[in-house]
């Protein structure tokens, strides 16, 4: 087999063999092929995409190509599969911190993988990150120990996973060869299987903040990453979410944090509440520990109720090793030197706040990452005092800027002013699921 | 400017501006952009193309990559603009050996950069390398003496013109992006326009010995050419001519010499002659030597007739250190060991002797290369005693196979007798010439 014949193959549109797909895995992972081979067979996929077939093929190699985690140990009679969410990325995306111990509250131990931000987009490790003390990185075998002491813990990625994925990414990354659709799910798909998960409930975002613009994007590729998991024996669910405006009021790190327990202490806004009572319903259903869906609600609602996601939460900060006064306290987070606030020069009813200029402003201030080395400031971020759908007259307080120069705010302050669209009349109430695959 | 950039710009099918194409061809040049990015952008722009204006630019900045031959002295009040030839590549194709004395016997100095023979098509400075001393390493000082001495010189390619082209090339060979007409027209314009040239005429072939199959595709990539040498300033004119069956009767080097020499002492095959012919009368008329067709045609006989010609090409030999003999004694040429005759099996008319098995043929005898650094058996080749039109008994001659290795015969005889197809009927008279652009 030569790689040429393969890129030349799928240049024509014509669809690989299980051992072609195996070659070019293993071609990614031992050099047989150039990087600059690679890249035009990335190129000829990005055209003329992969068949299902092909894909779940792809999706295996990777998988095959690193470590995989073992997490039946987790399994119990009460909760026979394990579970994990995903989501494609968004702006104030905390659901993570809330569903986890939601889910563990219920009884769904989970033991999570999560990611570092980059671009426009947070991660869940340096939200979880900001709490002082708090370690995310564990051993497969430090992870497994955790769940079975608490119930739940989330830790970085670990490099041993899927390697062909990291460098066909790196590759697609300089190559405009990312958004590729079946090369997306494969990546995700094949991420998930590899951390032990069962099922997933995927959160496939659409609009400004998210990197699929519209509805039919995201259904697309949710309905790829479902399929693929299916062919590879795996149960995957997609709630198909708007991004368009940033998810609850806050969007940073630390302020994120606070956030997430305000609403495991009961304080939730409407939009993040969509989202997380529905992921948590499907995975509570799917596992077979509720058996409809208003079961699972009332049954999410009374671990909020009772406080008991909050103490699973707590547990998952005390687990590993973070200071759990921040929970009682929001001064033991990081604190930034400055405080601005963006005042409304109009009034009407806030219809928009663009999910992609909050994010931008938010990295302005120091909370988010332009390359993988850039340090973030916890303490920075951005307080939405008015979302969408609220009223505001001129000279209403809109929006806290937190950071620790000055300059840097006035910046991204000009910038989110920029993010506002008002109108006279009230808008429609936002429907944050669009579908569920 | 970042080049990932200008690939997504390529994927979406947008036009690059000029100083993107310039851009492009210095990131080549030196090493900004990453092989496996180039890769993805030319993988991109077969797919997406590149307009007229787009190659013409791309085709600028290619000739700018390196140095240009200035043949500005070999301009002369009778012939005022420096002509050239160029073939796509073909079986048996020896035009140039003919088409380049018969020119100078009109009056046309030639300053010709050939190049040598790869995969199943041969090359002129193998075919002259055949003749014992020929040298055909000169520098571009020494091919522009020669050519005011004696009217004519051929020496092999520089490596110093259109070096971008180079690297490109390589790049393309082994990601599958040859087959983009953009990129084969600039390399080819390039390539003649560096060499000097302000005319050329483009012997552009389609058939099983070429590497463009349809009439159709041969047209639209001359029409790419002469286009874009036209936006250059240049003006070419294209034949589209099939390349179905070998060109003569001699397939080889030291054999196709032979049958050169045959042609300009009076012993023309029809196939042969209607291409030259053409390419020197569309040249003698374009120079202004010649002010109709019929009185070029009229020149071009007499340039044979007279031996003029022929004597063109004992001085190209004596000028460039060869054994002018050959011209006498074929038996100064390289002799092979061996010689096996191919008879017909059947009788009919030979109604077509496939191209491109008959060059797969004569590669198994020794006479091609499969990589660069091969060598090659001039005295290897193939004569077809009989060609398309002619017709055979059973047991008659059809071939000679002549090599130097017995076992080599063997194979390309079984592999030869394949090319050949007969007919009851007497087929049409072969029109070799399609179109002319």
């Amino acid at each position: 087999m030569r790689f040429v014949d393969l890129i030349e193959k799928k240049k024509k549109g014509l669809e690989h063999t299980k051992e072609e797909i195996q070659y070019i895995i293993n071609s990614v992972m031992n050099g047989n092929a150039e990087d600059y081979q690679i890249a035009a067979w990335l190129m000829a996929v990005y055209f003329k995409g992969m068949t299902l077939e092909e894909t779940a093929e792809f999706t295996k190699a990777i998988i095959a190509s690193g470590e995989t985690i073992d997490l039946s140990a987790l399994r119990t009679p009460d909760c026979p599969h394990i579970a994990d969410k995903h989501s494609t990325g968004g702006v104030g995306d905390k659901i993570t911190l809330i569903l986890i111990p939601i889910l563990a509250a219920c009884g769904v131990p989970v033991a999570k993988l999560s990611g570092k931000g980059l671009g426009h987009t947070g991660g869940t490790i340096d939200k979880l990150e900001s709490i002082p003390g708090f370690n995310t990185d564990l051993s497969v075998e430090e992870l497994i120990e955790k769940v079975k002491n608490t119930g739940l813990a989330i830790c970085a990625q670990t490099k041993q996973l899927t390697p062909a994925d990291g460098k066909l990414y790196a590759l697609r990354d300089v190559t405009a060869t990312v958004d590729s659709v079946p090369l997306i799910a494969s990546s995700v798909v094949s991420k998930k299987i590899a951390s032990g998960a069962d099922y997933v409930v995927l959160d496939v975002k659409y609009g400004s903040g998210a990197f699929l613009k519209t509805p039919d994007e995201a259904c697309e590729l949710a309905q790829w990453m479902v399929n693929i998991a299916e062919k590879l024996g795996k149960k995957f669910h997609a709630l198909i979410t708007s991004m368009e405006q940033p998810l609850g009021r806050a969007v940073g790190n630390a302020i994120e944090v606070i956030e997430s327990i305000e609403f495991l202490k009961g304080n939730m806004t409407s939009d993040i509440k969509q989202l997380t009572f529905e992921m948590a319903a499907l995975t509570l259903g799917e596992l077979g520990i509720c058996n409809s869906k208003e079961e699972a609600y009332i049954k999410i609602e009374e671990s909020i109720n009772s406080s008991k996601a909050l103490e699973y939460f707590k547990k998952l900060i005390e687990s590993q090793c973070g200071n759990t006064l921040v929970t009682e306290n929001y001064r033991f987070f990081p604190q930034p030197n400055y405080a601005f606030q963006l005042k409304s020069e109009t009034s009407g009813y806030i219809s928009n706040i663009d999910a992609y200029k909050t994010a931008y402003a938010c990295k302005l201030l120091g909370a988010g990452r332009e390359k993988k080395t850039d340090n973030i400031d916890y303490s920075a971020g951005i307080y939405l005092n008015k979302i969408y759908g609220e009223y505001v007259s001129t000279g209403d307080v809109i929006a806290t800027l937190y950071a620790n120069d000055p300059d840097k705010i006035e910046k991204a302050m000009d910038y989110l002013e920029t993010a506002y669209t008002y109108s006279y009349d009230m808008p429609q109430s936002r429907n944050m699921i669009y579908r569920i695959i």
